[in-house]
């Protein structure tokens, strides 16, 4: 959030008109701070300076198991000099004086984040609990509740109540509050007066609209039919709608060059430096996915964040959020198959599609070619109600002659017939994702030559699918044709949702191993004459 | 593994006879030191003083998207002693003689671990691309690599070479190697004179194997028949047979109070005390998954990690290295769905029995009672080629009757026939698994009372089902009977595997809510008055 302030405000902002202009504030406990994801982001904080980021750091020294001291002795203050950080004197977080004080000092300096060092007592005021773990997770239970109200001298005996002179205090805060937002709405008109295109710029960012015609660039983009892995194709489309959606921001857990995600006429955004609108994550997916769900969350700019398809496992907690908080963020994810080759089984996704697909809210898309990379980042982009997971190629795909085949706009419904043959119902569906829809068509082409009917579905989305008409989804996998065949290079379970018990699937059931990646696709059985044999002997009733 | 190292040398070494005593190496990049797993261990390392561990600090100041000041200006030396470790001052990592004087140093101090921080080159001897990105994830190209073989005055022309004299020094090492070796054979013969029993049961240790009888203990542990909640049922099991597994080690990330995973008549390992078996992970998911791996890998203890189900996605890329390595490391997942209650969204697992049956080379066992989770710790133990993940209920839960329903022990089986109607071939057959099959046994004895007779399949496990040969799975599950329905509080995805298209699932679609455990499976549909009618309406062809 902070890091979507600080971008905002260098774009938008104009000498004497801040109108981007807040601090960001996290309360955080002792167990946040044992958390590797904070550890990341605030190493990344630090390295890029957001001075308006203010942790205030709830010490209160007691984790679930026990004192702090069990687990957890490192020097925090320290480990946030280190990072960088402005980091106070620890004070006493039950004295609002210091409190107040010490977040001005961190509110004083801009160039640092700062790191407020409170520290408190958990279960302040119960006489036989404050500061034990019995406190954390546990209610106090009556009789001790009584006691605390008599220790903190609390005279009302009702359960839930707001005293007079507490309603009156918050009621200064509303006030304040009022008097903020007609400050900041004066600051917006005059902003409009005197900037009138940057303002209208500025409410379309923050309503995360995109421009009429935003993707016109993208007609034509892959005419020249050049085979291109479907993360270049990305990496184009990515750029050829640069411009027209200039709130586009993101970047790589230190992948870039791989993952192809850069926005080639845009600079980095760096320590100090917030012009640009590429983000150098470092090796640091966690908060990659968490900083992404604080800029959408912010709003003013849409997220994308970068990595290969297996270290999505290092940012699903913060995939979740995304699509639990229905955030637009999109996910790159490349290298979607153990087609990537070499690096061999820590890098090569299997059970990742299927394991994405399990989490509601999320649109996990798999395009199989460059024409259907496009229609996957348009489907993306459009969706404001939730995240988008792409899983890209890492090896070239021919790109799919739409002359002879059903055009790529089909690929918006999730799964389309691609191609069959002609005259007769078919005997046989195939039903591949990615890169395997070419082994699949060549597989198909086969087949009718041989004289068994066939048709293709190219599936690059269940979600987008399964949101169709049941009409639609009968017409491309009518209920009454059983002879099924799922082809994709990952886990196969799932799949029977699609192929049913009659069917069969090609997929992989191991891990993957290391060699050249049309080796392992041979070795592993991604090949036409494979597809053909399964599909073969499933009209053969095998 | 230093932890395993320290563990066993206090469990196992006397006075004299230090049988167990080696120190433990990693080299580590800029990239390692940026990821968040990376923090959490050296915090928890630091912690523990774990003095015989040392990280030699490759610090070559480069990542894949350039120099690492673009993301990573941290101070890393002064991070690590705020973790409370020994840090050697910054050497030059191509000094032979520095470097070994840094390790003497490093391994003089056994109080605290060690960072050694050797500044490096990247592509070291390369002309044009030594110190620059260019060389970290790309080959040096041809022309490259004659430029540094001539600035490196490598004389000889073949690819790969190795020279007399290199041979001839490698020589001295594994003569080395032998000598040692032959030093710990003797130090072990000693051993095994002096201490006999103590060398049987280090060898035990060592192999993995676990003592005849050892599950002895479990034998009538839940004929009380109370009602209690599956997590309680595994901290039974735990405590039952933890005397007769001694090697048995593992904990919580600091939710031991809930998973109830303490062996209670064991102590706690911590900061400088190695005495215990049960060990505090803090508030660190991913490292607690990390520790358990390497302490699988090290050998001579077996290790369990245990969390909220919802919380293994901070750990799977560690769960999925354990899969990988083949390691036997059980995880404990408690609070396994929706039924938790009050801690909402965040906190219920909906997608993750789904996701996780998706990895290759883990077993996840959900079971339904006190008595398949005997079975389920019983499996988990015994399955020494890979992980094992536990799917253990918040909420408390009947124990099976098995005087009247089909034996515990067909459990290990991954699914089987627990309950159907007597005389004629089901009509209908329903799948559950965990807290479900309560509900789904309910719903199976209103629809045969209703004359619809009814098969229920309890399936703690769908792999080791799979793993049975086809005529049990065919005799569980009929080919010929379609009319199949699973219920499980769980993302549905990937049921159709046992259901088919023909059949139907009960469970998730959506993330869950905040209420009351019993409150949120009557409103998402978990109702024994749900399964009748769902499974009365495939019977009537619905």
């Amino acid at each position: 959030m902070a890091l979507a302030e600080r971008w905002l405000a260098t774009r938008f902002n104009r000498p004497g008109h801040d109108i981007i202009d807040h601090y960001t504030y996290a309360i955080v406990s002792d167990g946040d701070l044992q958390e590797g994801v904070a550890a990341e982001a605030a190493s990344l904080a630090g390295t890029l300076g957001l001075g308006k980021l203010i942790l205030i750091y709830d010490d209160n020294q007691i984790s679930i198991e026990g004192d702090t001291d069990i687990a957890f002795l490192e020097d925090v203050p320290r480990r946030f000099t280190a990072y960088g950080w402005q980091v106070t004197e620890s004070i006493d977080g039950n004295d609002i004086d210091a409190v107040a004080s010490a977040i001005d000092d961190a509110r004083a300096d801009t160039s640092r984040p700062s790191l407020v060092v409170c520290r408190t007592v958990i279960g302040y005021g119960s006489p036989n609990k404050a500061g034990t773990g019995g406190v954390h997770g546990a209610p106090l239970g009556d009789d001790e509740v009584a006691l605390t109200r008599e220790q903190l001298h609390w005279p009302y005996p009702e359960s839930f109540t707001v005293p007079g002179e507490v309603r009156e205090y918050l009621t200064k805060a509303v006030e304040r509050g009022r008097g903020q937002q007609s400050d900041w709405d004066n600051t917006l008109s005059s902003y409009r007066e005197n900037f009138p295109s940057e303002a209208l710029r500025l409410q379309d960012a923050l309503n995360g609209a995109l421009a009429p015609g935003w993707s016109s660039g993208l007609s034509g983009l892959f005419d020249d039919g050049r085979a291109i892995s479907t993360r270049e194709a990305s990496g184009k489309v990515m750029n050829a709608i640069s411009d027209a959606v200039p709130n586009l921001i993101g970047g790589s857990a230190d992948l870039a060059p791989s993952t192809l995600t850069i926005l080639n006429s845009e600079g980095h955004i760096g320590p100090g430096n917030f012009d640009g609108r590429n983000l150098h994550f470092g090796v640091r997916e966690h908060a990659m996915g968490a900083v992404a769900n604080g800029i959408a969350v912010h709003g003013g700019a849409i997220p994308y964040a970068s990595t290969f398809l297996i270290f999505s496992d290092y940012l699903r907690p913060a995939l979740r959020l995304s699509a639990l908080m229905e955030q637009r963020v999109i996910y790159v994810f490349t290298h979607d198959s153990i087609a990537l080759g070499e690096d061999g089984p820590t890098h090569q996704p299997v059970e990742h599609l299927m394991s994405l697909r399990a989490m509601p809210g999320l649109v996990v898309i798999r395009p199989a070619d460059a024409t259907e990379t496009a229609v996957a980042w348009q489907a993306a982009l459009e969706r404001t109600e939730g995240p988008t997971a792409l899983a890209l190629s890492r090896q070239n795909l021919p790109v799919l002659d739409r002359e002879t085949l059903a055009p790529a706009h089909d690929a918006s419904r999730g799964g389309y017939t691609l191609w069959e043959s002609e005259g007769s119902d078919p005997q046989v569906i195939i039903i591949a994702t990615g890169a395997e829809v070419h082994t699949a068509l060549e597989a198909a082409r086969t087949l009718d030559s041989e004289g068994i009917a066939t048709r293709l579905v190219s599936m690059p989305s269940w979600e987008l699918f399964d949101e169709q008409p049941k009409e639609y989804r009968d017409a491309v996998l009518p209920p009454s044709n059983r002879t099924r065949l799922s082809v994709e290079a990952g886990a196969t379970n799932g799949w029977a949702r699609y192929v049913g018990l009659d069917g069969a699937s090609i997929g992989m059931s191991t891990f993957g191993a290391s060699a050249p990646g049309g080796v392992l696709l041979e070795q592993f059985g991604f090949t036409a004459a494979r597809v053909v044999e399964e599909a073969r002997n499933l009209v053969n009733g095998g």
